[in-house]
């Protein structure tokens, strides 16, 4: 499928070129430090939830008019440099018509877990027209958002593949992790799969006209990098690989990766998100010094004084300074108890810090 | 307190001097590669779960018989190079009159979390007669095992912190991270009683004759390396300074650490503990290139099929080679579901491993 969107989303995206996220991400010179949130639009948000009540996840994700409102709140309240379109790793499996709940307090349960080749043969393939909802979201979304980007979201193969072998959360992916030694023709088939699911997901997003996509693949640092590379990267390289022609900043994101950088890097990233581990010079330089860095204040740092929330937001933008492009970022995403103004009054100390 | 054991268990470790673990971890020439397992004594073994049924885990950690069988089941049955002393990390704070409580399926969990220099101020101090019962398991112990090393077992401050404050397991350990920023004067109290009660805790192992100590701080992997520098180092460092003199090897582990290496080294170790996320070569580059190391097969690995299992054994084993010592471990606890026949034949696997 194409990955060219209409003539009116395309006239926007050039529009938005000096758009602080996306001069960033390109490793040029932003007009401000750009920030957004990972998880901006969801639980802290007071009127995400009055939003919600009564919707489940999924069928909220695949309501258009929701998704645009709830992907619009954050932005409308903190001042945030980009939306990020309001979805959950599972969507696209879900639409392809997988068997799958989020269950409030779990997250993700699968009907019927994938741990054999017949299994995975049973695997539906997405066809664009089950996410219609998305690209209606996206459209919608367009004509609200003035200079402001919007991100697209996917998950990462890996991260879909733990969720569908375990059956649901996992603290220690040990299915995963036993299937792709013990039957690898398993798990190649199903990586394959689900990396095919992902493209046509993202693609159907890059064609609505989304201006940049985020992959997250929220598992990966569970893995080694020797596992990484050979089970995990040919698949994320496939779908990265595979949006290069549309020109959108690519971001490659996961949390714990501080091992898998430089691989998560290779994997055909524009900018590599950084959880707080790794200070973000240090990260630069681990995935090779050309690409942006996107992070990387601990998200529990905001339950700390604005005294020391600031210190922590000076360091970072210091250190990002030294990296060839930041976008600020907490380093994973926006925990539930977070008090919204904090966030607001952070965007605003982050945009004083511009460079 | 004194460090120094009586007569018989001072004879006893000194007949200990070439038994492969401690050999391994003073750097030496051990005559075959050690390995025990995070976790050995415990939930993978049938024969644990019928011995516990109906006794709650901190009753059965202050039961000398129960300590003593608990520990030497899994030497008995899978021929380990070390005994670890069955205990849990909250038996000290326990032993010491606070109120927690492990609750089966959530962990431990406090009757009052500790956020204020009051709260601080009522935690009590350990009197070594308060884990007499962890001395008298000791004995028993001591003269059960022949010539297999016992260790020693506390969580480190931080960990410890981290159940206090939050009164339980935490994912994010947001308001052990808020406390340390927000009132660090708070912070810096609590974790001096709390070096104070672990210090204690492994002077009394120690005293009673165990053969080295492992400290775990589980959970100083959320931390970035200037975070655990500034607000944990200082305190394991007293904790793990404090036993030098001893004489006992003293091994430091957390998982998700690969940043920490070289931190948690200088705090004091002579084998850091490494998961699987870092290769041991690599590690030991990491913490100076002196050290012992310890780890590091992803247990996760054990559900693989064993052709698998060894080829991640004979690569750690070679890559634990170019260490300084190497002591074989998996890079985190046992995980419940693993079946112990695994376990046992990786043992002799690992043993025919031996330079």
């Amino acid at each position: 499928m194409t990955l060219h969107p209409g003539p009116a989303a395309l006239g926007r995206r050039r529009a938005l070129d000096s758009a602080p996220l996306l001069v960033a991400a390109r490793g040029g010179a932003p007009s401000r430090l750009p920030v957004w949130f990972m998880r901006q639009a969801g639980r802290s948000l007071p009127e995400y939830r009055a939003l919600r009540a009564g919707t489940s996840m999924l069928a909220a994700c695949l309501t258009p008019e929701l998704v645009c409102e709830i992907t619009l709140q954050p932005v409308r309240r903190h001042g945030v440099d980009a939306a990020i379109l309001f979805s959950d790793i599972v969507v696209p499996l879900y639409a392809a018509g997988v068997g799958v709940d989020i269950v409030p307090g779990t997250g993700p349960v699968l009907a019927e877990p994938v741990r054999t080749l017949a299994d995975v043969q049973r695997l539906p393939s997405l066809h664009p027209g089950q996410v219609a909802p998305v690209t209606d979201a996206i459209a919608l979304l367009l004509s609200e958002l003035d200079d402001t980007p919007l991100i697209g979201f996917a998950g990462a193969p890996f991260t879909l593949a733990s969720y569908v072998v375990e059956g649901g959360p996992s603290r220690n992916h040990e299915r995963t992790k036993a299937l792709m030694r013990r039957s690898p023709e398993v798990w190649h088939a199903l990586m394959d799969r689900l990396a095919t699911v992902t493209e046509t997901f993202l693609r159907v997003q890059v064609a609505a006209g989304v201006d940049a996509v985020q992959l997250f693949d929220s598992w990966a640092g569970a893995l080694s990098e020797r596992d990484y590379r050979h089970y995990v990267l040919p698949y994320s390289a496939r779908v990265l690989g595979g949006l290069a022609e549309a020109g959108v900043p690519r971001i490659h994101f996961g949390v714990g990766t501080g091992e898998l950088l430089g691989a998560m890097a290779e994997a055909g990233a524009d900018v590599v998100g950084v959880d707080w581990r790794v200070p973000l010079d240090v990260a630069a330089r681990r995935i090779g010094g050309t690409l942006a860095v996107q992070g990387n204040l601990d998200p529990a740092v905001l339950f700390a004084d604005p005294a020391s929330i600031e210190a922590e937001a000076r360091r970072i933008a210091d250190e990002g300074r030294r990296a060839p492009g930041h976008v600020f970022n907490l380093g994973h995403g926006v925990l539930p108890e977070t008090d919204p103004d904090v966030l607001t009054r952070l965007v605003e100390l982050v945009h004083g810090l511009s460079p």
